[in-house]
């Protein structure tokens, strides 16, 4: 893809740096809690002045470097470009990791084209530590001030042996009852489950620490800039029918997996469970 | 107590670097795992050379500098002491976060007078983070080099508004069923929960960031460390009968609250679950 936006680690370096000037003040700082759910009068659903603030300098920076590109937030909606390219922002993903003071929670920037995600970013803070996907240079780690560091899945291929995350089991917070049902018998043919990591832990599939990670009912805000990460570390994304993660994924819901032999036996105990 | 060790907060400074030198080397590092329950004929239970060197290191750093006190530690066991003092380590609490590459283990170290909990230490070496609650001086928070800090739990007392954790809500896990429907239900009348922080949420429990926190089938070294540090905040630590917590501790079942108010929610609610 040699008509990519150019010096794209850069850009994520400098968007990481400007979104955790918004977040890292107002973590464990008592940050007021909006509750956008009760605006709608649906479930619990947290934004904080880190969630809008994030997402505004964000937004400014690509606005000013790229006008012709589309952006997608979560907080502060759509504005529409002219040609392929789209950035797909998540300020905040984790919420309620970060009203908790659980530094678990990241900023995500992806971007696609024609639909398609073909890079981004996944940036946490407060441990800074950031996860790039770039087509032609793979996935690269960074900590702090030390240099990025390519990294590759684990080469995990046994379902028993493998390490899976997922971040809340319960049914009906953000899983039905088959959801719930289907992901805990998952869970339960890996070799242990980690929870609570929300796209945390996928970064952990493309550094190889965590092997396997199942989700559903997620925002395109919530995966797209993850998909290049894992695949650009050698792994798999795709949905729990084994398809490309698009923005028409149905459900909501994701497969990331270190090797396609884990992919297909999620798959396979995943594909037949109805929408609700 | 003014016979207490002298210089605890120093001690437990050079403690969690001691551990810290075993820990943070292995972290991420492919450290071979072994199942000490398939030794046992019981369900995985991971231990790596992290746990049993950082103990090493902590056992020696103790027995140097108090050679009559008592020593229990997850990994090496059992040292009789003379006299009421005994230490009760936990190197690695969240073995299984350690081996998924998540950063919520953490370095237990408590000392007990008589079988009662009165000092505790909670150290995140990757992140750089440690509580000590200390008697006369309550809890204080460091990260890094910067100054410790006196923390306050969350002055909260609605069960509605709280936030909970607990580590793994599967029952048959660390749960028994009627455990897990408990906890679950629980849960369901929070504000909202996150899951799979250990002993790390207790530490954000006494910070202030978390409410609540609920957890059953614990050993004595998972808890021993944390009664003082959520006790030295100003929160309660509690069985989930209400009752204090010592080494007989039934179930492994444990409150940990911001509030008494909260305690008692808790307590209300699963006071009569029986232990299985």
């Amino acid at each position: 893809m040699t008509d990519m936006p150019p010096d794209l680690p850069d850009f994520f370096d400098r968007l990481s740096r400007l979104a955790a000037a918004e977040t890292l003040p107002r973590f464990r700082a008592g940050t007021a809690i909006t509750d956008k759910g009760a605006e709608k009068g649906a479930a619990f659903d947290p934004v904080t002045d880190a969630d809008r603030e994030a997402e505004r300098v964000i937004r400014d920076a690509i606005g000013e470097a790229f006008p012709d590109h589309g952006i997608l937030g979560e907080e502060h909606g759509e504005k529409p470009g002219n040609g392929p390219w789209r950035w797909v922002i998540d300020p905040v993903d984790g919420t309620r990791a970060f009203v908790c003071g659980v530094p678990m929670w990241t900023t995500l920037v992806g971007l696609e084209r024609d639909g398609m995600p073909v890079a981004g970013m996944i940036s946490q803070a407060y441990l800074d530590e950031h996860w790039g996907g770039v087509p032609g240079m793979g996935t690269t780690y960074r900590r702090g001030k030390g240099q990025p560091q390519a990294v590759r899945t684990s080469g995990e291929t046994r379902l028993e042996a493998a390490r899976i995350t997922v971040t809340d089991i319960r049914d009906g917070e953000y899983l039905s009852t088959a959801e719930a049902a289907a992901i805990l018998d998952l869970t339960r043919g890996c070799q242990l489950c980690r929870m609570g990591t929300d796209a945390y832990g996928f970064a952990l599939v493309a550094s190889g620490a965590i092997d396997l990670a199942v989700e559903a009912a997620l925002n395109w805000y919530d995966i797209a800039a993850v998909v290049p990460v894992v695949e650009g570390a050698g792994g798999i994304a795709c949905t729990w029918q084994g398809e490309p993660i698009t923005t028409a994924f149905p459900g909501g819901r994701i497969i990331l997996a270190a090797t396609q032999a884990l992919a297909d036996q999620a798959v396979e105990r995943l594909k037949d469970i109805p929408l609700a």
